[in-house]
């Protein structure tokens, strides 16, 4: 059973087919032009395939998942220079034989992915929480092997930290709410602070104790809220060293109210990369509406 | 198709019976004793029902809700005196033909009412939060039509809110937290704010903007992590007057960052009595156990 992936990324495009098992068979890397050349190529390469059963198809946001919406498959309101309002699965479906085709957004197809990886490496984590932190934060959540989300996908980024004590001044970076957990702890929020990338910030600096007190309590509020098998914290902003200052804070901050098993298999950073972690995902959502679709 | 409901609460364990379109067509009241004697009663009503087919049964926490555990079914390790380890589905299936039977906590059981009442009342909403406010803060998550809850029920009362500048210094009453949101808005709070019981303390007092701020930090957490099509508050603390205040503190807070729609039908108080929805509840998770048990 051929399947595809197709994953709309900041720069790349990347177009992928694999088996019903998870398995990656080819891939390629088409860069993010214009909708129209960009699409020429990625359509080009899935007609190869003639045989192929159905597309997973994820995306950066703001995206249209509401399947009742007129614009469900779109790419809605984005800053990205050309990108607004482009119909991703109309087009798809238009060129590719109108094929069963998934839709959700890129961190989703990597939540998923981590969710069909633990089922293929026998030992299937069921609920999770796929967080990552780099310009924003996004985060998928499947519970029980569903994504949560009915009215457009989680936006944890935007959840209101308690301030640190040590850092009561620093205004926050969102464009909304000011000191969200995006507008304290993204990259951005470094650059405000600092004038430069977070790169250049010694891991010495208590800056990463204060980051990671705010994201410690996201994984708090994920705990309360979902109550998951595994927090996943991916994005450029994540290092083993934080990490851990994170799982200190997540520990004094949770104080045992509700256990969580071995600390360190609930909260990790992910396995694969997350683009690796989107096909596998695609691969597994397309199959799943193809089946969906065409149940016999 | 004759389905029963069993609710344990704090002062009664309620039965009822009712069909398989959420009509309740007889409802008992045994008080809460000691079990046996309680089961006693509950059974002698539930068997003059000799075709009854399933039966949905919630109950006050902590309950062991894990299908794979040992103790699934049981009241765990509660302070109710004779309670704690309380084996409450394997008594009932043992004295009731061992019939299909779910098993969900008491906030579950309205939030599932809550949207068996929608979905009656011809304007579904597939994904709601259910939130109580009393002596503590519980909640019950629906999302598509599932609950929310891989490990354990979702205990949102325990997320840590940013602390209202007017309100620095009262530290929370929660033995675990401290200032977590249950630590900061339950009755429990009120009464070691002013030594008396929140319903002495006019409306007009400043305390009601401080804990409407907390509370609409939880309908903003409910947002962003569920993305639900309404969120509901009911429990003793709640009033009209106080979900004005809600709403208000909600919208200043979320800012917009995501839809909800028309606030007023987002953020609401039940129109049943939460012991109302939980026999609606159970009735409809008891039939849909039975179709899970016996599809044909």
């Amino acid at each position: 059973m051929l399947l595809g992936s197709l994953e709309a990324r900041d720069k790349n495009l990347t177009c992928a087919v694999g088996d019903g098992h998870g398995k990656i068979l080819d891939k390629i890397e088409v860069p993010r032009t214009t909708p129209q050349k960009s699409f020429k190529e990625v359509i080009t390469y899935f007609r190869h395939f003639t045989n192929l059963k159905a597309l997973g198809i994820s995306s950066f946001g703001p995206i249209e998942l509401r399947s009742y919406s007129p614009k469900y498959g779109y790419i809605t309101d984005t800053s990205r220079k050309g990108w607004k309002n482009t119909n991703v699965v109309g087009t798809m479906k238009h060129y590719l034989n109108n094929i069963p085709m998934s839709w959700t957004t890129d961190v989703n197809s990597s939540a998923y992915g981590e969710y069909i990886h633990s089922v293929l490496d026998n030992h299937p984590i069921r609920s999770l929480a796929y967080v990552t932190i780099g310009k924003g934060v996004g985060v998928g959540i499947v519970n029980q092997g569903q994504f949560i989300g009915d009215q457009g996908n989680p936006e944890i980024g935007h959840i209101i930290p308690k301030r640190n004590p040590k850092d009561m001044t620093f205004k926050g970076v969102c464009p909304y709410q000011g000191d969200c957990l995006e507008g304290l702890v993204s990259s951005k929020a470094f650059e405000a602070r600092f004038h430069k990338s977070f790169k250049e910030i010694s891991m010495f600096c208590p800056i990463w104790d204060i980051v990671a007190y705010y994201i410690a309590q996201c994984a708090v509020q994920a705990t309360l809220f979902i109550r998951p098998q595994q927090i996943i914290f991916g994005g450029a902003i994540m290092n083993p060293i934080e990490l851990r200052k994170i799982k200190v804070q997540f520990k004094k901050l949770l104080n045992n109210y509700v256990p969580v098993g071995n600390l360190d298999k609930y909260i990790q950073m992910p396995d694969l990369s997350s683009s690796k972690l989107a096909i596998i995902g695609n691969l597994s959502l397309a199959k799943k509406h193809y089946y969906a679709e065409s149940p016999i």
